[in-house]
């Protein structure tokens, strides 16, 4: 049975996330049920990032097994007929070798955040973004980044749900740019725990405000101790750019 | 009475345009009716570019002339404020002097146009972008648009509708260039013809596609001749970038 990897690009706006739910349309279930509308099979995809309601991707990974050997530009163009009209592409499929596993085989996954920073509410960016009026300070945000890269008990920013068995994760990259009215977060590591980008970004974004010090970030850290967490900022502005394998 | 420039954004989907029509909602009817639930005037605006139906703004300028002397500040909350849930934001507000016209104080317009050229369909940028699945040569865009700077009898380039006395403009940009998928499309002028830049952008893209050799693209505008003009690029990946006094 050949082995499939999907690249794929959604809006999270309409759905409840990734993965299936009793209640409401997922990514997962739309991608599965245009899969079984052109291939007659009703199989079950693994995915590299199981996002939130809300999040968006530009490059979610995804992997199935179909028991016909299709051209992998078919398998993309037909998932595209069949997804219309939701807001969910498949920008790339190719062969994968049985081996590959779109969660368990990746070496990277790459997040951005996107605070826009301005008095006015958005217009182009709505749900695409955090609207934040008040006045950010990036460059403090990006310094106390800094401190918190590396190997690290991050139960300070997990979701009390988290159903992960280890609360240490690496760190890679927390970096912190603005770019006209948009304060930027691109954000690395190997794995991350549930909630944890958008629990840092809120964090920050205390930072930028000036109601932490920038040395908070790393206190609240060290602290092990979720309470000390900032508000977690909202699924809108998160964006799963990239997964390397 | 104290004059307020406006400066503008909004997501074009949902409106008939900037122009009120007799059916539809068009943008300055929104705004003309959130500057009369805050003010209790039921007044005109008048505008630096009048839109099409979707086509979006990043910097519309339009101008009005209230009764009482509001804080600047004050207008722009108030009117992002009534303007909810609607796509549409005052992204700044200043007083201008009794001789500040939007339209005709105006000395450059600049437009940007978006294509999405790959083969899947836009997710996260559908109503944003003109989606072209065949690939352009971008660098042969540009070339070609290099040949029609200047001041020109735009007639080919010109809606059929245009109400403009003469068909005589001076393009003062047209760059193209690729950005990943992207190819972007930079227009500037201090006025264009109805279509204008659509009717351009339709035309260019048959030269990206090899469709047309690039001296095609002068030799239309030399022909003065409407039927000369390639298909019109849609409204969706237009958008009004900022306005120069």
């Amino acid at each position: 049975m050949p082995r499939y990897k999907l690249t794929i690009e959604y809006d999270g706006t309409p759905f409840v996330g990734w993965q299936r739910q009793a209640v409401g349309l997922s990514v997962q279930q739309a991608l599965e049920e245009a899969i079984e509308k052109f291939s007659g099979e009703a199989i079950r995809t693994q995915t590299a990032g199981r996002t939130d309601a809300g999040v968006h991707a530009l490059g979610q990974v995804a992997h199935c097994d179909l028991q016909k050997d299709w051209e992998p530009f078919t398998v993309q163009q037909a998932l595209n007929f069949h997804l219309k009209p939701l807001p969910i592409a498949v920008l790339a499929c190719e062969k994968a070798g049985e081996d590959f596993e779109a969660r368990f085989s990746a070496i990277a996954r790459h997040y951005q955040y996107r605070i826009l920073n301005r008095r006015a509410r958005p217009a182009l960016d709505a749900n695409r973004v955090w609207f934040v009026n008040q006045p950010l300070d990036a460059q403090a945000m990006d310094r106390a980044a800094q401190t918190i890269l590396g190997r690290h008990d991050f139960t300070t920013f997990r979701a009390a749900q988290c159903q992960a068995k280890s609360p240490v994760r690496t760190l890679d990259r927390l970096d912190v740019r603005r770019d006209g009215d948009m304060v930027v977060l691109e954000v690395s590591a190997q794995s991350f725990l549930h909630h944890q980008v958008r629990s840092l970004t809120g964090s920050l974004k205390l930072v930028g405000q000036g109601k932490w010090p920038e040395a908070e970030l790393r206190a609240a850290l060290d602290a092990k101790d979720r309470t000390r967490c900032g508000a977690m900022a909202p699924a809108s502005g998160l964006y799963l750019v990239k997964v390397d394998y």
